[in-house]
């Protein structure tokens, strides 16, 4: 099949992929539209050590089970489903998960997939793929409300206008939060600002928040996100890097902040939100390109101030 | 009087240091017995910035006020008292507060000090001196139960066999938590033992703790406590450093850790907690010295392995 697959550290086209079929349980899908993630980019630098078909946000066709030829998403981590963890819920924490295009599975940018048949959830008819194709992060985005309270009115900043970070922004937005995004890029800015966002390039001196999103993807994320927190607030850490912090973070201690790693989110709330028109992830896109042009995209998606790149893997 | 004076990156004893008197509503104290804290020798080494009379873990008598003749401990946080934080309670963290001998606040390596009235703590008749020295740190240790829910028969570890990381394990156990104590030096694993710990060198392979408490002090603690915690676990941070960490803090993302600081804590539940005897810090007195020696107590605190070194300011 054609499939992108990152080995020994280089991202190439295979336009004849060996198809590895899934196991028992396992449900084929043949995917539409995938977007390219900030964890892509990074594990083709090397992150994770990650080699085979990388891509874990798509929109496809079951092709077997009671969604068959439906269009579905689906919920990236494959847990084994009945260890402690699996049984407390906390699949997504399941010490023997496996995660799509991500660690130790095959993923989104080939022409197949495949995917536990519980992980996947049916896409609603008048959803278009391009709007489908953002319930992975739109789903990571509205788990800020889990990793911590946000209050109607309460006020918040997000710290990164990239990706993330304007679905982030829409996310607190969402909950009635007053969003302030800090950024570089006018153009990503003013995205903020039609979702509602007192998006700019700096706070004012000395203003705080009690609520701090790190979405830098940057390994200085933390220091900017814990210099405009205010004394027992809370940063929800968003950023996953290879790189150690710079500075020191006492910080933490002297001001008692809580830090909150966020990865994943639910993909049920997600759909909701894109359904309803409450999120809109389509001012996002800035390039959509055939899956043949795989390296492109990725070139394209690393380029400084480059938003969502999709990937065309099939007619739709 | 006589005080250690630090300035210019050096520590003295000074026989004749002028003395600062206190502000309106501020307090005489005269010091009895002072404690050498690890952040002590932090500032030693220019963390802070800090100039001047050091100390801020202290018995003495009150020389005015309503406790005049009485034997006092006092919370080192001077706040303003009126704004915005202060109203909320959190005058722990007013952002024009002073600390005792540490920042812009002579402290209790000296014959005298001031604070305000209103930190200022009796002491119990039945308490001796050198239990009495431990208010603050055991405060500070104590506070973890605000910073993370301990419940009862819940497992946790301490990372870090000094002081406060034996503090914090007297204090989690006095939780009804089942604390297990990594640590290097048999002598403290056994102070640790003595309290009811699991105290050990290293855990076995692959174990994991919803709560591990950051006691390490030192700017790799934080990643052998994420080493330690399960996912979506706690991680209380105790330790404040200048360096940063060395290792990538992704692991909060990836497994949705809380990271969270604390620093200080309320004086009345050390007070209770030493008068009852359910805390024993005495074990913990390695030596104790005079004023005048203050430099070697210094050395003698910075030594691997040293626990508590105490100063003698005055004749009990």
């Amino acid at each position: 099949m054609r499939a992108l697959v990152l080995a020994d550290g280089r991202l190439r086209f295979d336009p004849r992929h060996p198809e590895r079929h899934g196991a028992p349980g396992e449900t084929r899908v043949d995917v539409t539209l995938a977007g390219v993630c900030a964890t892509d980019l990074e594990l083709a630098r090397g992150y994770m050590g990650f080699a085979g078909v990388p891509g874990h946000e798509f929109v496809g066709v079951a092709r077997e089970g009671p969604y068959a030829g439906r269009r579905v998403v689906g919920e990236i981590n494959a847990a084994c489903g009945h260890c402690e963890r699996c049984a407390r819920g906390m699949d997504r924490h399941c010490a023997t998960r496996t995660v799509l295009g991500i660690l130790g599975r095959d993923g989104a940018f080939a022409e197949r997939l495949y995917l536990p048949q519980r992980n996947l959830s049916p896409v609603p008819d008048e959803m278009p793929d391009d709007v489908a194709v953002f319930v992975e992060p739109v789903a990571a985005a509205l788990a800020l409300g889990e990793a911590a309270d946000v209050a109607p009115g309460a006020r918040a900043a997000v710290v990164g206008d990239g990706k993330l970070g304007l679905l982030c922004a829409q996310a607190l937005a969402l909950s009635g939060a007053r969003v302030t995004l800090l950024g570089r890029h006018e153009r990503k800015l003013e995205i903020a600002r039609r979702a509602g966002a007192d998006a700019r390039r700096e706070v004012d001196a000395g203003a705080t928040f009690p609520l701090v999103v790190d979405a830098t993807g940057s390994s200085d994320g933390l220091a900017r996100a814990l210099a405009l927190v205010e004394p027992r607030g809370t940063v929800v850490l968003k950023t996953t890097t290879r790189d150690a912090p710079k500075e020191s973070l006492a910080k933490i201690v002297i001001d008692e902040i809580r830090v909150v790693g966020s990865r994943c989110g639910r993909f049920a709330p997600a759909i909701e939100a894109l359904r309803a028109g409450r999120i809109d992830p389509r001012p996002l896109v800035d390039a959509r390109l055939p899956l043949e042009r795989g390296t492109e995209a990725f070139a394209k998606a690393g380029e400084r101030g480059a938003l969502k790149v999709l990937l065309q893997v099939s007619a739709a």
